[in-house]
């Protein structure tokens, strides 16, 4: 949370404000809302999303305030003096319920659930959004950078091409969903992690030669020095000098650890290196590669027997490319005792009414085997509904099943402490192991079985025919 | 400027705090060096940027410290007690030379040039180019939006879709760069822009039905009143009820302002609706379309007749898609009076050495003719060679000129006033109309002559030569 931005009540659409008024005003405030927060369609082509921005949201929600300035500000625009004041005195006091933090999530299922009075429930709808959707993109980006990159090493190099102050909100999110480490000091100190960087270009410049910047940094930093071999030539400079380097930092009792190749055909250049160092009895230094990586360059470089032992990723991290987005919206699906719903040409938009559940099935290995959306007060199905297909089902008997909803904010309170970012990593990590290698490979992976209770789809029913008798034949 | 966030020393990569260390340690710090900020690529398959983050960057250096959280976090992290101190004092006290917020700027080109000792001018790398990579992207964003939009509105409604906290930025960056308004009330607050919206179609949901919603906030506001169209069915629902409540506002003397599309096929919708809407008398009554727009839809409907009046843009424009990133580095050019450089194997990525002006040539149209990169104390040249290709010249006998970068900070103290984003706003559509339409064309636009000077041709060479010659046979 960031005092004077992500705590102000003004962080938010300017609509927000304009409806959240007229509902003051005609005496609809204190009726009963319930939004549902979720995403259509999965970023990278994938099948899942990691979920993440929880804890920031519920640490905004409970200090989201109006103060003098933002209610000065609501005055020059024209906003209703008795709403200023009411804003003035506003706290969230509404309820959410959501999987913990890290959760593998999929399209189409409510990820949060909040309930609260029709003003406090849109005002907060950009806020999530805001918070959830990016934080949510960027993990799942570092979930398949960890997927491509194994056991070895991973970096967060992203801020300088992060989007402004969202570089705080990537790093975060990043080591949440599988990096070791980030180059972010600030998200470090912040959120516990640990961060880490290597040397520049300027620092080889500014030395006369890339012997002597070498070494002085070798001599500075004898048990972590990474030395970057591309300044001006990698095989034909940079790693010659390294060698000299790290034969130097021996005879001193140190081990030289890693270089860093950070242009060319680090296929190449990595395989050349690694015979080079190893013919001079450097098998312990290791290699780093960083340029333009994504989860694709880096299967791709181990595919082809690349030794490398670390990536740095940047840019393609913290931007979440190719999609740059997470999708994720938020929709009313209850007013008071009515559930309702938005309906839509393309029906993968009509959304689900209604308070909602959802349920997760495991097989007999602890694997995911199907979600299942539910009423809120539905027992768990026992067969589920394909969403756009009636014809066709899951059956579940023999699966054992638990919520995935569960109480995070009630009146406006947080109901659980704080994670560390281990904590929240290690379950990402976990959970993603119990979702189907199928369902997680890169090239057309195996759709994973999301499917809505027969009581939901009927209510979905109702509900259209309702609002189809209404229009205009 | 974010406290906490933005003026904290650490809200960098950890590395430039190795470096720093470094130089300080070994008696480097009071070493002049000179860094250039540019960027190798216009985005958007385009030939510029709009330059902006200049006065955030400005405010932002000035307030740069390390508080004494940093300084104990650094404690921790391993960093010298005597640096740390250091540190404790530390204030960036450099220069910067630029171009004003919302020039136009072109790949290749140094686009801020920044001197000082060798300690503050690597520290704040990261900073920089975190807040101008991302906000000149989403400014030349909003700028080729604008530039397919016409006169028409242009609102970005992109808080929600935006990176996190990157949403302040984006919104200031979509404003200065071409829109006229934005969703954003905290960023509209803070840097002075107009804010506005409709409604969601959550309002029309909490209603019994579609024509009591609107009629509520036709109640409202009856005369900034903009209806949703799309939440049940565009043309069976949404426009006849709308078409009844601009009736029952006009018989009390109050004018519809508008309708929003925000689904379906906007070319068809739109005309479908003007046309119903003109055949009701109700001519005055806007159309706005919102829905995944960018420069390219936005053309297409604009050349199918589409009748809008008003486009709403969000995901599109705060993501910078397709590019996602603007690919702005910072690269050390001078140490002392010893120009420097970097090699490689790609002869677009060896950097220009020296302290460099830019000048800019002007035809008898003022428009722009060429720019030219220089050394700092040349006089501007009357013939530039192509950066790439030394038998390219283009003679400047005849054209006016002027020089680009201006100095913006001395001594760590910003030289200008602060401008307001209406100013900026409009010192960049006046720059962009100096650059002739072939090269802000979409398809294939014309690429903008940069050259360089002969001086510089020369000096660069001499740099690679003795930096080749050291390479290893």
């Amino acid at each position: 949370m960031v005092p004077g931005v992500t705590d102000s009540g003004l962080y938010t659409d300017h609509y927000e404000l304009t409806m959240a008024q007229g509902y003051w005003l005609d005496g609809q405030a204190e009726r009963h809302a319930c939004f549902d927060y979720f995403f259509r369609k999965a970023p990278f082509q994938g099948t899942y999303a990691l979920f993440t921005g929880l804890s920031d949201l519920l640490d905004c929600l409970t200090a989201w305030h109006f103060d003098d300035q933002a209610c000065a500000h609501l005055g020059t625009l024209g906003f209703d003096p008795d709403f200023i004041a009411f804003l003035a005195d506003f706290r969230f006091q509404g309820e959410l319920f959501a999987p913990p933090e890290g959760e593998v999530v999929f399209a189409g299922m409510p990820v949060i659930r909040v309930e609260g009075n029709l003003v406090e429930t849109q005002l907060i709808e950009t806020l999530l959004l805001n918070l959830c959707n990016y934080a949510s993109l960027i993990a799942t980006k570092a979930a398949r950078l960890r997927q491509a990159a194994g056991p070895r090493l991973l970096l967060d190099f992203g801020l300088r091409r992060a989007p402004g102050l969202g570089g705080l909100q990537a790093s975060k999110a990043a080591v949440l969903g599988g990096m070791d480490a980030t180059s972010n000091v600030l998200a470090a100190m912040r959120y516990g992690l640990v961060s880490s960087g290597t040397q520049a270009h300027a620092w080889i410049q500014a030395h006369d030669d890339e012997l002597s910047a070498f070494r002085h940094y070798a001599r500075r930093y004898p048990s972590q020095c990474i030395l970057l071999l591309d300044t001006y030539d990698t095989l034909r400079s940079g790693l010659p000098n390294a060698i000299r380097v790290a034969h130097e930092l021996a005879a001193d009792g140190h081990r030289l650890q890693g270089v860093r190749l950070d242009s060319g055909d680090l296929a190449y250049l990595s395989k050349v290196t690694r015979r080079r160092l190893d013919e001079e009895g450097l098998d312990y230094v290791k290699i780093l590669a960083s340029n333009q990586l994504d989860e694709y360059l880096i299967h791709s470089l181990l595919e082809q027997g690349a030794p490398i032992d670390a990536f740095g990723v940047g840019t393609r991290l913290v931007t979440g490319q190719p999609d740059a987005v997470l999708d994720g919206v938020y929709k009313l699906c209850q007013i008071d005792e009515r559930p309702c719903l938005k309906l839509s040409e393309n029906p993968e938009k009509i959304i689900l009414p209604g308070r909602k559940q959802v349920f997760r099935w495991y097989d007999g290995q602890g694997r995911f085997y199907a979600d299942g959306i539910q009423l809120a007060d539905e027992a768990p199905a026992t067969r589920l509904t394909h969403p756009r297909d009636p014809e066709r089902h899951v059956d579940l008997t023999g699966y054992r099943c638990e919520p995935l909803l569960r109480p995070v904010m009630a009146q406006g309170i947080r109901l659980e402490p704080v994670a560390s970012a281990q904590t929240i990593a290690a379950y990402a990590r976990d959970r993603l192991a119990c979702l189907a290698p199928e369902h997680r490979r890169f090239d057309n992976p195996h759709p994973y079985k999301v499917g809505i209770s027969t009581a939901l789809l009927q209510l979905r029913q109702t509900c259209v025919n309702a609002q189809r008798a209404r229009l205009v034949p």
